[in-house]
């Protein structure tokens, strides 16, 4: 992988001679991302592009650069690739579309390829892929143009679409390194994340799958780097996935996704459901640690925040913790006597007695982060642009407490009203401390690291009592089956072993059978 | 309601002297936010602030305003409010706290207040509210300073808490007039519908409700409402309000939001879960006007947010319509021989042969629009902030899209890349073309409109057969029961009358007497 990802040198065949706006030129973009390496540009007809030479053919260059990347409509691929492989050129992307995301005849050509590819010693990237961007070396080979990000955050992308690429303020907010696999003809999942596994840039992992041909090795390797880093998945065709596997048999549509769930779970990957999940968990593994429980206090400055986030704990699996006795007698002499702290803990009336709204939020989340039964704070401000209010400085409360924090517990932050954006990205870098857009995203976020550290601490627990070999061992057998279609209690069987859900059974003859079994199952039961 | 929102003169009785920065000065607010009626300020001891002159008891004003803002601590509300009824204001907001939302002091103080408002034919908004914040009139009973907004949007928002008038970016979007009720003890949401159901600036109507007392006539003026304009609601303490009916007696939270659920669906009210929604759907209402059916076509630039579109329909109860043929044949010249366009419709191979993606999305959206079988169009493209990509103006292809549209359907469009949010506000003011956050935003958006104006048509089918009156009488009667705790027969009974799911049952005595009416139910069935 290193070579997609950090080549020394790279031809482009297939670049437009045309430049700038509405171009789509892929030299034009990897000259203004910034790479530094050598570009060569393969073309027959004219003699160079944006002052770069070209040569009229693969054959002609003066060395077999580390990457060569393919743009040509797809009759020309087969050829130009072959060239490629002809010349020693060992890692190929290939951008064109019309393989196997298109007819019988791109799906030949696609397999046509890979022939090729395996008695080259080629790997490819796509086809039908967008390819790399890395921000930290400032190699591309998209033909959209998106501004180099100067401080690129530990969080690789691998997709299977550039939308991802082009369009992270929506999906997973900034990214390090981006790779489209494309139709994975080659290169697929499970290669890119062996390759993440040790890579010391990447720290958190996202994978937005559409379908997956290696499920096993796939479940297996990412199981294994969910041991070392948080892999995020968004596995997308929920509904249309399951509607081609099962045609008109409606039931099975669900089941198909409960398998990718308790697929998933059991490898300790985090599934997300939606974009808007996707990106409240990128934020939340970004500046979170650790989260050692579900219990949650709420710091909030309205009431009716504190209720919204109460329903939002329910719907994604948190608690919210007791209120501490010992913190209330702390606060005490802060808050009227009609006023009673409890968790949501409204902090309004208390800025009465203290005169500032930013200590008292300080000061009161602090008291419950040293609070053994408290896992997370969730606190709840307001951010406006006002000269009025120029003296509650939100931004300068995040650090404050992040600058206290003993980062074993995370602290989001929900700010409303007009200037939310601007302490929000004021915050962007700081740790244990992160803001979220609304509510539910910033408990989606939390709900996600409580599972994913869970997850590593059973992993861990089960690894402390035995060498890792040991620990596969103890689990139970799958159960040895043939390949084909089971029904049954053999599908029961194999289903239960996987932990996805099903109901007691039991095959009987004749009513008073079925009377007996039902006592021995309990009821309901359904015949 | 008249008064609270549109008055012609005030008294602020409660005024700090402190100004700036972190005074939370009402009247400095009042004054920024542009209100061109008479101030009066009451009192004791400073002769002025900004430059209003203050009078030391309300019976020394020179005449009674058509409102009062009460924001003195609790113990001296009373007597306050006593001295206006005194003085011939019928109109009072009391945006002091310390009432029935706290202990039970607070309690009798806020049922004292209620016989003085009685007694004097006094009108009360809260207490324990931010009252009143009119865009239009530049009125504002706010200690928040948040700007005015230039072109009001209408849409009203009626909540329990100022949080949703000070951060409105985060719940509704912007708003034109903002009514917080507070503790509800006299002025309710049955009170603000009604004014609000021939209110000519307001459009659409949002609701957050945290608990209710008028619970019948809330449902009656709501529905009627609902009627003439969108009745959003929000009900929060989804969760805790379970909690505190039911106990440990899990089963039933679900059971009490079901009730609202049902009780919601029948007044024909649009309900959301959760601020995401909420935001969402009010986008969709501000720019749909109409959509006559759950059938919805996709336009994208990326084959994968179709894919995310298409189980984002699943979750939210919309459909993909059948690509039209003569659409296909259309558009055939377009797309080279190897790809197929379905729904969602990828276009973007399309654009090879056109040069344009805007054209060619344009276009594809016009053809979709003009078919029998498409109730509403969903566009995905990107917006690019880069001199290389200035020749794809989303924000022009979204007014042409506009300028075109024949009124009836929707045209929802999610964009994706860094200049999505400039986009966005350039078509802020655009009718039935709406930009969204993102997918799962603009589904549910459409979704809410379709349920929506399903609804209308309903009852107004309803209507043509009948006279109002009939229409109601031809409904089945509520069964009349006592007030009183049912179980078994008779709560089922009433449950299946307000359409609540419930299980078919039948009293037996005696396994065989069991069996039989098993069989009479069908399986499964629960003893």
């Amino acid at each position: 992988m290193l070579h997609f990802l950090e080549p020394r040198s790279v031809v482009l065949i297939g670049v437009t001679r045309e430049v700038g706006a509405g171009a789509y030129n892929n030299l034009e973009i990897l000259l203004r991302y910034g790479y530094q390496g050598r570009i060569y540009v393969v073309h027959p007809e004219v003699a160079e592009i944006l002052g770069i030479k070209t040569y009229s053919q693969v054959s002609d260059l003066p060395e077999a650069p580390d990457l060569a990347v393919i743009s040509v409509g797809r009759e020309n691929v087969l050829p130009v690739f072959a060239a490629c492989a002809e010349h020693g050129i060992r890692h190929v992307v290939v951008i064109s579309q019309g393989f196997a995301d298109s007819d019988e005849r791109g799906r030949r050509l696609q397999t046509e390829m890979a022939t090729l590819a395996r008695a080259g010693n080629v790997r490819v990237l796509g086809p039908n892929t967008l390819g790399i961007i890395n921000a930290f070396n400032g190699f591309s080979t998209s033909f959209v143009d998106i501004p180099r990000d100067p401080s690129p955050p530990p969080l690789t992308i691998v997709v299977q679409s550039g939308s991802f690429q082009h369009g992270s303020e929506c999906f997973t907010g900034g990214y390090g390194k981006g790779i489209d696999v494309g139709n994975a003809s080659d290169v697929d999942f499970v290669d890119v994340l062996e390759y993440l596994e040790h890579d010391p840039q990447t720290r958190i992992i996202v994978l937005h799958i559409e379908g997956m041909q290696r499920g096993r090795e796939f479940l297996r390797t990412a199981g294994r780097v969910a041991f070392r880093k948080p892999v995020i998945v968004f596995k997308t065709g929920r509904s249309s996935a399951g509607a081609k596997a099962a045609l008109s048999h409606s039931g099975s549509l669900a089941g198909e996704d409960a398998v990718y769930d308790a697929a998933f779970d059991r490898a300790g990957l985090i599934r997300v459901r939606n974009m808007i999940e996707l990106r409240a968990v990128c934020q939340a593994f970004l500046h979170f640690h650790s989260m050692s429980g579900p219990k949650l206090a709420v710091v909030t400055i309205t009431g009716a925040a504190g209720i919204i986030t109460a329903d939002a704990c329910q719907d994604y699996g948190l608690e919210l913790s007791p209120f501490p006795e010992s913190v209330r007698e702390e606060l005490k002499n802060l808050h009227p006597a009609w006023h009673r702290l409890n968790n949501p803990a409204d902090v309004w009336p208390l800025t009465a007695a203290s005169g500032s709204l930013g200590d008292v939020f300080k000061h009161t989340v602090r008291l419950l982060l040293a609070d053994d039964e408290v896992d997370a704070v969730f606190g709840i401000g307001i951010a406006l642009h006002s000269p009025l209010h120029q003296d509650l400085d939100m931004a300068a409360v995040g650090r404050e407490i992040s600058a206290a924090s003993d980062r074993r517990k995370p602290v989001a932050l929900w700010l409303y009203g007009g200037d939310q954006a601007r302490v929000a990205s004021a915050l962007a870098q700081t740790e244990h401390v992160a803001c979220f857009d609304s509510i539910d995203e910033a408990i989606m976020g939390l709900s996600a690291c409580r599972r994913y550290y869970e997850s590593l601490r059973k992993k861990q627990d089960l690894e402390k009592k035995s060498c890792p070999q040991q620990a596969e061992s103890a689990r139970p057998a799958a159960p040895r089956m043939a390949e084909g279609v089971y029904a049954g209690k053999e599908a029961s069987k194999l289903l239960r072993h996987y932990h996805i859900a099903t109901a007691q059974e039991e095959l009987t003859s004749g009513a008073a059978a079925a009377v007996r079994a039902a006592g021995k199952i309990g009821y309901p039961v359904a015949l």
